[in-house]
This record gives C-alpha cells, sequence and structure tokens, in this order.
C-alpha cells in the first residue's frame, strides 16, 4: 500500500477513530462510561442516542496524517489516535469544572448534567484509560509511546495550573506565556505527530522536526484563537466574544501591550465586565498595536511550523496532508 | 544480600519511600508542587517546612516487604513504591473534593486551602507523575508493571464511581459491595504485592497468589474498617463516628442485615442525622447480628488472604513480616 492511499480524509479519520473511542469508553464502569459518552456527544443525559459534535479529532488527525508521511498504515498507530483524543477530553471536562463553563459544543457540561463529584471521576477515569491503552498496546516502540503520553499529559496539567496562577496578573510576559501555550496546548499536538514517528523507529532528527512543528503549530494556533476570542465573530468562533478580558485572562494581544500602556493598566485593574468597559480595552489593545502584533506572532509561528515540517523527512503526500491540516486548525477553515 | 538483610522496618520504609516521593513532587510545576507537598504534610499551608502526618505509606510497606520475598533489593522497587503511594494520594485528594470532606489527616484539605479548581489539577498531576514514573523507570518488567498500575487506576475510579452511585440505595447485596472494595481498596493492594513478582519475573501462580493476598486484604481491611466507623472510637479511627451511616452510605454491616430489618429500612429512609438517630440504627444493625457478621467476615477474608500468601512461595522471612504488615493494616495496630 502507498502512502498515497493511506492519506485519510477528515470523514475517514471520524470513522476510523470514533468506533475505537466509542467501544474504549463503553467497556467503563456503568456511571464513567455514560458520563464519558455523554460528553464525548454519543449519547443524551438520558442515555439515548446522540448526534452532538464531539470535536474536531485534531489530534487524532495528525497523528493519522503522521503515520502516513512515516510509512505507517491507519490501524498502526490507530489506538494511539483514540488514546489522545481522550486523553484531550479528560482535559476538558475538568477544565468545565475548574473554569465554571456550563457550556461544551453547545449543550451542558458534564458536571452540570452529572455532577462535579463524577464528573471528576471521569475525568479521571478518562485520563486512566488514555495510558492503559497505549501502556497496552503491544506494537513497536511501546515504551516510548507510553513515555511520550505521559509527558504531554504531565505537560497539559502544568500548563494549565500555571495559566489558572498567571491569570492573577498579566505581568507575566510573553516568555510566560509561550511556555503555558507549549504546555497546555503544543504538548499534545506534539505528542500526535512523534507518536507515529516513534512507531517507526525514525531517528531524533525526525522526532525533533516533528516536535518543532507541534510546538509552534501550538503557539500560532493559539495566539491566533486568542485574537479571536477579543474581535472574532461569535457566530464562527462558537464561544462568547471577549472572555478572555471579561475574565482578566491574559491574552497574547493583551500582553503584547500592556507594558507600554498605563490607560489598559487602569481598565484592566478596574473589575468592570460591561460590554462597553470590555469594548473599550478591545479598542485599546488594537490602537496600541497588540492585534497586528498577535496576528503576526501566529503568522511566524506558522511559517515555522511548516519549516519544522519540511524538515521531517515525511512522504510529501503527507507533507502537502499536514500542511493543509495544520492551515484547518490555524485558521479554523472547515 | 540475602532477604533477611532486606527487609524494612515501617521507618525504615519511611526513609527510602519519602525522599523519592518529595523529590518528584518538587518536581512538578511550582503550584501543582506546592499543593501535593501541603496534602503530602512536607509543607503547611504557607509553604514552611512542616512534620504533619503523610499516611501509614501502607502500599509502599506491603511493596517493599513483597520484594524481599521474591529476592529482589528494596531499590528495585522504590520508584515504585513511591509511584504507588503518589497514585493512592491523588484519589484521595480528588476524594475529599468529592466527598466535601473539610479535613484530611487532621489538617484542612487540599481543595480547603488552595480551591477546588487547582486541587483537581493537583490530583490529576499526581495521578500523571505516577505512571510516568512508573512508564520510564528500564528495570525488567517495566511494561507488565505498567499494565498493572495503569489497570489498578482504572479499577480505583470504577470503584470510586460505583460506591457514589450505590450510595443512593442499600439495596445493593454483598456481592456489589465486594466488588467495589474490590476496586477502590484491593486493587491498589494487588498492585504493590505483584509488581515486585513482576519485576522479579515469577510465574503466573505466584501472581495469583498475591493478587488473592491483596483481594482479600482489602476486603478484611475494609469490612473491619466499616465496624469502626460505627463502633470504633474517633480518639483512635481518626474520624466522627457514624459518618457512613449518617452519610447513609451502606457498609457491610447495614447491608448484611438491610434485607431482614424492616425497621432498620424505615430508619434510614428518614433524613434524620441526629445523634440519637444514629445511635438508634448502630444499635438495631448490631441487635440483628450486623457486627458479628462483619467481624466474621473480615477474619475470614483475613485467613483467606494469610492463606493466598502462603501459596506466593516468598522467603520465609518476608511472609513473616507480611503477616505483620497484614495484621497491621486490618487491625489498625501501630
Amino acid at each position: 500500500m502507498s502512502t498515497l492511499d493511506t492519506l485519510l480524509s477528515p470523514g475517514m479519520v471520524r470513522s476510523a477513530v470514533l468506533p475505537v473511542v466509542r467501544q474504549q469508553v463503553s467497556a467503563l464502569e456503568p456511571t464513567l462510561a455514560r458520563i464519558s459518552s455523554y460528553h464525548l456527544g454519543f449519547i443524551d443525559e438520558h442515555g439515548e442516542p446522540s448526534t452532538a459534535a464531539n470535536g474536531k479529532l485534531t489530534r487524532a488527525s495528525l497523528m493519522m496524517a503522521a503515520a502516513a508521511g512515516v510509512g505507517l498504515r491507519p490501524e498502526d498507530v490507530l489506538s494511539q489516535a483514540a488514546a489522545l483524543e481522550l486523553l484531550h477530553n479528560s482535559t476538558l471536562i475538568h477544565d468545565d469544572i475548574i473554569d465554571a463553563d456550563d457550556l461544551r459544543r453547545g449543550r451542558p457540561a458534564a458536571w452540570k448534567v452529572f455532577g462535579t463529584g463524577l464528573a471528576i471521576l471521569a475525568g479521571d477515569a478518562l485520563q486512566a484509560l488514555s495510558l492503559e491503552m497505549v501502556v497496552d498496546d503491544l506494537g513497536p516502540a511501546r515504551a516510548e509511546i507510553s513515555s511520550a503520553f505521559a509527558e504531554a499529559n504531565r505537560l497539559v496539567l502544568a500548563g494549565q495550573s500555571r495559566e489558572l496562577t498567571v491569570r492573577l496578573g498579566p505581568d507575566a510576559g510573553i516568555a510566560e506565556y509561550d511556555r503555558i501555550v507549549e504546555e497546555k496546548t503544543s504538548a499534545l499536538l506534539e505528542c500526535a505527530l512523534v507518536t507515529p514517528a516513534l512507531r517507526a523507529g525514525k531517528p531524533e532528527r525526525v522526532l525533533a522536526a516533528l516536535r518543532g512543528a507541534g510546538r509552534h503549530l501550538g503557539l500560532a494556533f493559539q495566539i491566533l484563537n486568542d485574537v479571536e476570542d477579543i474581535w472574532g465573530d461569535p457566530a464562527v468562533t462558537g464561544k462568547p466574544v471577549r472572555g478572555d478580558i471579561g475574565r482578566r485572562n491574559p491574552s497574547f494581544p493583551v500582553l503584547a501591550v500592556f507594558p507600554a500602556s498605563e490607560r489598559l493598566r487602569g481598565l484592566w485593574q478596574a473589575g468592570d465586565t460591561t460590554a462597553a468597559h470590555l469594548q473599550e480595552m478591545a479598542d485599546l489593545v488594537e490602537e496600541s498595536g497588540g492585534r497586528r502584533a498577535a496576528e503576526q506572532t501566529s503568522r511566524d509561528h506558522f511559517d515555522s511550523a511548516l519549516a519544522h515540517l519540511g524538515r521531517a523527512e515525511l512522504s510529501p503526500a503527507a507533507s502537502t496532508e499536514l500542511t493543509t491540516l495544520f492551515d484547518r486548525i490555524v485558521h479554523r477553515t472547515a
């Protein structure tokens, strides 16, 4: 089978990965299975089959495309692709509790439906299941892939904790911002890209290139995501506008101009969360160049991601596929 | 070095395992390190060194004694012993949130000091760290030990979820009770006993004997723990008396007599949690034979645990040591 044949459309990733996710989750203890299946959109809150959104499977798509790029068949990393989606979703279930977010993908968050206690256990269970799947998989480089997942898991949690702490003060600076994004966003993308290369026994220079691609992809995505939070169309982003500045969660455009703007500092420190106040902050950040700086920095990271990808010695077809995927992830093109 | 030389007193286990636990936890992201170190009694809530209780290291002690029994040196499973304590403590941090328990080992629970959000992340981080330690350990049977930890992790979470669900109705029966205890209590004890045997490459009959010992040890412990919750001295147990029947959490003595006692059913269903009401339930359970049945069943499981231990082909000195440990765990003798 040529690598070209193994390239998968988003629909093909979905139809390959979701059955594995569904089967693994349904084998959990019944209550944990029910909560997880609800969160993943397989059932509604009454346990009836549902066709709710279950996410874009970004990480599984990256892993499957990277697998093709290193000459593997999709089934060689299918279990890992499903496991990475489960790990990601474990963090989402806990995130919604931590941030007191009532909605997830347009439906009540798991903790709103099943209570905080059981939702904590369901998140724990998906984290545990994800690691168990990679640990129990008998394919090549089982140990190295398990280590990569365990490290990614640790980094995501470190990033989430660091973000909650930094939220207290916007003087963190871009270096601290980058570190948080590399941990909470890039780590799982790097894991997605590097897992097939580990399985295929690729040398360290390939692994390093793929890690670099994932790191910059996460930064490009998160920074543009921050821009959309302030200036995006809620109908497109699916999130209430200006959530970050409303919560005083320092995002890239704010951090880029904060040190120089005495007036922004005053607005930020005022507890005001009215639309007019948020609009005033948004206008000030834009006038001070925060939006332009963010968009330029996101573009730079996107270019760096592609440059690293180009050094990963992947098949040309897979490189093209991954370039399209990177673009879709950062620019949210359907 | 003879196996006799490697037997460790509780103090020796403590001085071997705690430095590893402390070092691993201190390498976490600073906020997660602080919360975990607080929970583990290394620091107080202001970050100052503390000599607070950090648990009995039951699981680490079992693992170290079992290691001696299969001819290993303590350092051969030191990382696993520390990892198992971290896994256990990850569940304690989340348990306190789920049960809204304000106190842990006589101090404010982690979530009371640092907030629910960060305490959720700290529990997640200890779970992740535990798995990372066993996954990254390069010694023999790394994969099998990782699988054992991942399975134990899944079982504990399943048991906790099942318990929260069963708490809604006391008609569960002893079979359901046993299953919950085997998951939430026995699984980590089995993991403690079986890990050294996996590392030493022991055959399945030895592994099965050790698993059986851990399973019955957990049941013997939990059932007597249930008795102490109702009739024990709070000064000895360190917990408020009759917490289980106050919360209507069906414990073994209650389940043993519930089907036959119409009057207990009536008292149970009344929302009353006054001391007089709980006393009346306790007296009724005792008169109906619930206490006697629980104490006898705990003794039976204890005997079964020792019988399984006797079939595990351990060195005689280690068998003696483990028998003492089992007794200490179940009967809470210092």
